[in-house]
């Protein structure tokens, strides 16, 4: 039997990620191109079909290689009708049949998905959780997004809002505020924005003095990267930091634990890069803060699939429903 | 066709209670035998063997009018097997094959899951999440157990762990030693005994005065139920021990809400027949945390099936084993 290929998309407010992906989860090629906001958005869906059509060309390959379309989206779905809300900066208006639409240029069938969730399927499917099927993904970038997998599927909930672990609240009183409207989110000090803002904090203070304290007078600001790499040679202020921000995540992740047992904790996203260094400090924090036995079979782990994820996770979709 | 019935039956450490169950989760017979816990837990199933054939006899109604038997179990699981792990107080060694001792003991299909999962589904199928499928039960009683329904089928873990909502940390520095082995769980603050343990600190102060306090002078002890009574009367003691119950109540399934966003979070327990006065503080502490879409579509409620949501629950398993 001749291969089939799933087309794999991550659809961001900048770029969009396309992939063909056979039924392994393996990516055999993939490629992007921007987001074009213009015109209400309504030019999105038909370069997307068009790219396909033109990438299947080049390969000389005919469209019947292909089996379906995934989409991850940067919003909330609404998945009984496929249509995608609120999604301010890729210029659709309210309730945009993103799903219809894609059908219709592609001739393929087509799910959505919420992008986060997205990035915890490609990561149970084939990166850091291949082969669980009880997963949750903290994907750690410029904010926190999350995915919750449960029984092998994704747990979406009732409004589609499951998965909103930037919004857990850390800090009960007298925390930053967040962009939700509410105080004290993790995402507050868990994103790479978070942590800029923590590290300013403490810069801000008149005595501020080592390593980091050197990169922000030179550069005016620092990066969430620049609080890493200090702490990772032992300077104070940033060690301060990265213990800050272990200890919540730590203790969100443990929380989130003892309520739902999953076989792994996967950390993704552009802050998850630091690695170990904060990988180890978050795994001290849960454990202190987790039940016995979740302790005991919980693990936590760094993504593996990096900004592939999405697009992978995308593509499971629909491997999913031709399964059933 | 004949109405079939299940037998629901949930295993406490002094009772087991027992019910007949009809295909809507409605009870039709229910009674309760003594747990015998003489001669390591060995007569525990073949008692329930012999009760539920007198019970039969008794109602002139034959064998095959029984399709199955589920069984709540106080203790962690082995899903695959059926056996029952560490259950100490009902006499039972280490991994006792609780399934297969009861499948050929009654002759008849039998499923086992947690006591607190059982409850959630007992909720979710006759109670207060009647057509849900996203649920999360949190049972406020000597401690706080938890059950979690996602995409309509319970969440165990990967270890049986889940729904441990007791053991959420609450208290992340300095909090009171919990049974579990930790500290500052919220099982020591939300359970009759965690309410117990806050007033009794309150009381220990030399100026203790009002309702609350009078009563400990009387009785040398108050009760859960006490301190919610005087809270009711606007006693000033016992509305601070309300409020802080309410506050990491609240706290706590905000969080678990912003992960999980279900339908309904479901309030059991004896602790929760306090009613509306903890009920609605809950509510306005979980209002704070929760994210907005999540604040908007997740409710609060109490439950509605007391102590008969385990054994309803139970048959569950059975009724969703035969449409499988």
């Amino acid at each position: 039997m001749t291969e089939k290929w799933i087309v794999g998309v991550d659809l961001g407010g900048t770029t969009i990620k396309l992939a063909f992906i056979n039924m392994n989860g393996e990516i055999l090629h993939k490629w992007e191109i921007p987001t074009d906001n213009s015109n209400e958005g309504q030019n999105i869906t038909r370069n997307i079909a068009n790219t396909i059509n033109q990438k299947l060309e080049q390969l000389k390959e005919q469209k019947s290689k292909l089996v379906g379309l995934g989409m991850g989206a940067p919003g909330p779905v609404d998945y009984n009708t496929g249509i995608i809300r609120n999604v301010v900066n890729l210029g659709w208006k309210d309730n945009f049949p993103l799903q219809e639409s894609l059908q219709t240029l592609t001739e393929l069938p087509v799910a959505i998905e919420n992008d986060a969730n997205c990035a915890a399927l490609g990561e149970m499917w084939n990166g850091a959780g291949k082969g669980t099927s009880d997963l949750v993904c903290v994907t750690l970038g410029t904010g926190v997004g999350g995915g919750v997998i449960a029984n092998g599927n994704i747990v979406r909930g009732i409004s589609g809002a499951a998965g909103e672990i930037g919004h857990i609240t850390s800090i009960p009183v007298g925390g930053a505020p967040c962009n939700c409207g509410k105080t004290g989110c993790l995402e507050t000090i868990a994103s790479a924005t978070g942590i800029v803002r923590l590290a300013e904090i403490e810069l801000s203070n008149a005595g501020a003095k080592g390593q980091l304290a050197k990169i922000h007078q030179d550069n005016g600001k620092v990066t969430a990267k620049d609080v890493f790499d200090c702490a990772r040679v032992q300077d104070e202020l940033a060690t301060k930091i990265l213990d800050e921000v272990a200890l919540h995540l730590g203790f969100a992740l443990a929380n989130i634990a003892n309520t739902l047992n999953p076989e792994l904790i996967v950390l993704g996203g552009g802050v998850s890069r630091a690695g170990d260094i904060l990988l180890n400090k978050v795994k001290e924090n849960f454990s202190q803060y987790a039940f016995t036995s979740v302790r005991e079979s919980t693990n936590l782990a760094l993504a593996t699939l990096g900004n592939d994820a999405g697009a992978i996770g995308a593509a499971w979709l629909i491997k999913n429903k031709l399964a059933k």
